[in-house]
């Protein structure tokens, strides 16, 4: 523990300044990556950067990275990192926390006049959400070769636009090496949730241990068009296909469980339908599939179970199945050192903490592919988050960056005060 | 039975030349409501009926009506007709067929210079798809009373068109009164069969007795978004509760039977869903249901297991279904005179045909809620249509042309030749 002076009301200040670019009617926010409004969140978050002393480097792909300097500039640095944009019915908290509770500890370390061994990195990466640009996490994924820059920078919106034009667009692309991030030394990250085990446990924080494997598909169902008056017998209905097996990715991920009885999870989350005529039987329906497990074999079974439905499907009705892998993202333990730094700190607080796995892609499980690498959890209501409602407390809040703070000095070095 | 000389061929040919405009990569036709492709093939048609001696009446709603003069100019006129304009999708036939055949009639009477007794009208009803703008049959519902002229004037495509806007800004907006339509003392119309009960029976013609009742419904089912990544317990997934309720419509349509045993309709025809996100499991799906059945009391009882279905679910996964009836068209009986002249025909020719239900709407199901109206099916190949690979044979086309020509020219009353 440290003595640092930091300002949950601050930080809470910020996070409501923040939210009112791209703030929504329903208090949320709709402050998606590239568009104008991440431009002018990304401008007042470097504002606020600078007048704490930091120094900006912006990279290739937009990833905002300040520095400031350690005692010895020659260490790796310990860096801090979340993501400012938002889903399209986003909330205020799910990245603004992380990137802001980092912003904070950056303005006390200033006021203080305090030093650290090694050098401190404040991050804000570009294109968290994916919901604008899929898939998401590409500026972390981007810096750590998870995906190449010329993969990124081609990547078309559902609307057309491209990636890397909407990035100069904006005026954020800078010179610098993504790849440079690789030589991170640690990497913290501080994060809501999105799930209600924190709340409905009555924990101020979490610590999070690993990170769920996830695969991500397309389908694609093919029948024959029918007009709505033709009789039902011999009809290929691609939907009459699609309804049950959108169904069974429900069933699939309550029935895989892993020795320990741990369910998976599992999501549809785009359905598109052709031709899209009320009297026409669809000829085509495509949808994905979003699936995450804490057991890697777990994860693999439930493909497994999805594809032999498929094929069930196709056969029973005469239609064509195309399921493909569109994203995976293996199970990722956090680092032992971290965990255990962010567990002292919230003991020696005095929170009620618990250890908790991240179902939910971040930035920092791309980073943990490199980089030794923590999360810390703050609780939010419901679990609700990617939703204008979703909302945390400023307890919450304050609890969470007093983790992260702690972990992050002393593995830093905190020389003064 | 008459001895004008009808030409399949011309027919045929004419088919083929009216299928170039808005024609497909795939052989089909994209000839939608309103656009400028529809202006295309309304201009060639006038060319071709005015050629034919025809006098052109432009209605308010875009209806086309050709007069031929009758020896006596104040009995009813015994209309002929159908559309010009297709799905997307579409094919060559659907509605082009029975304008066209109208069409051949109207030059072989020109070319004999023959007369009937009662005037002939050859008509081109305005929007019968309605896959543009919905509901379809606009332009007979219109002229019938159905719907009033300033609320078809003033619908909506999806795409933020209003419909007499577009009337006009193709040029095809007349100062006729629809309404003056109700005085048609008969109507006759020939149309693809749009189902495979002729083809698979082996039948050249099928006499239609009456059209099946139709029900159509909005569904909105909403819920809370959720992250793909938290937990599915607490989750109240707007499409887990959808998708059951998409496969029931089949299972209701095949399990709900009149006491003939016949079978119902239904079909899923167009699916949204938002936020529409990989990873957010989504709050809130709109679909809409086509339902139809020969016995009303069967069609009455598939809305009420459906709607006791979607409670059902509403109280199972905890969220809010809203079923909404959009359009509703009662079983509609055609002409039983006008019917028994058609099967005269078809016996006198020998041609193998049979009785047959519309289970699709028809300008002609409009028009006989005012007007003695008859239709003649010819058959379609594997029962597709709204589809690009619809097709048929110019032996069918000619079966049907002579079948509705005979009940037309008797009904008019042929003086010569």
């Amino acid at each position: 523990m440290h003595n640092l002076p930091l300002s949950g009301a601050r930080l809470w200040d910020s996070l409501m300044e923040m939210a009112r670019i791209g703030g929504t009617a329903k208090g949320g926010c709709n402050r998606q990556t590239l568009t104008d409004v991440d431009a002018e969140g990304r401008a007042l978050f470097q504002r606020w950067a600078e007048a704490a002393g930091l120094t900006m480097s912006l990279d290739r792909l937009g990833n905002m990275v300040f520095r400031r300097e350690g005692r010895n500039p020659s260490l790796p640095p310990v860096a801090i990192g979340s993501h400012l944009d938002t889903q399209p019915t986003g909330g205020k908290y799910d990245g603004v926390l992380g990137v802001l509770a980092g912003l904070e500890i950056m303005r006390a370390l200033h006021e203080a006049g305090a030093e650290t061994e090694a050098p401190l990195l404040l991050i804000n990466w570009t294109n968290e959400e994916g919901s604008r640009f899929s898939p998401p996490m590409m500026g972390s994924g981007g810096a750590m070769g998870v995906f190449t820059e010329a993969e990124i920078l081609a990547k078309r919106s559902q609307d057309g636009a491209v990636f890397g034009e909407e990035l100069r667009r904006i005026g954020w692309q800078g010179s610098a090496d993504p790849a440079e991030l690789q030589k991170v030394g640690h990497y913290l990250e501080l994060h809501i949730e999105q799930g209600k085990l924190l709340e409905d446990g009555g924990f101020d924080v979490g610590i999070v241990t690993h990170a769920l494997g996830q695969t991500w598909f397309e389908v694609v169902v093919e029948g024959e068009e029918a007009h709505g008056g033709s009789p039902m017998a011999g009809r290929r209905d691609a939907l009459m296909a699609a309804a049950p097996l959108m169904a069974a990715v429900e069933e699939i991920a309550l029935t895989t469980l892993a020795p320990s009885g741990e369910k998976g999870r599992g999501t549809v989350g785009v359905v598109e339908i052709y031709p899209s005529s009320r009297n026409i039987a669809p000829s085509r329906v495509f949808f994905t599939i979003d699936t995450r497990h804490g057991d890697p074999a777990a994860l693999e079974e439930m493909e497994a179970r999805f594809r032999a439905r498929a094929a069930e499907l196709a056969l029973e009705r005469g239609v064509t199945i195309t399921v493909t892998r569109f994203w995976h993202s293996p199970l990722t333990p956090f680092d032992a050192a971290l965990i255990q730094r962010a567990r002292d700190s919230a003991t020696a607080r005095g929170f009620k903490w618990r250890d908790i796995p991240t179902g939910i892609g971040h930035d920092a499980v791309y980073m943990a592919r490199r980089v030794p690498t923590v999360m810390v959890f703050c609780p939010c209501h419901g679990g609700l988050s990617h939703n204008e409602a979703e909302s945390i407390t400023p307890e919450w809040a304050t609890a969470g960056l007093q983790v992260l703070a702690d972990a992050a000095l002393a593995t830093a070095g905190l020389v003064r005060p």
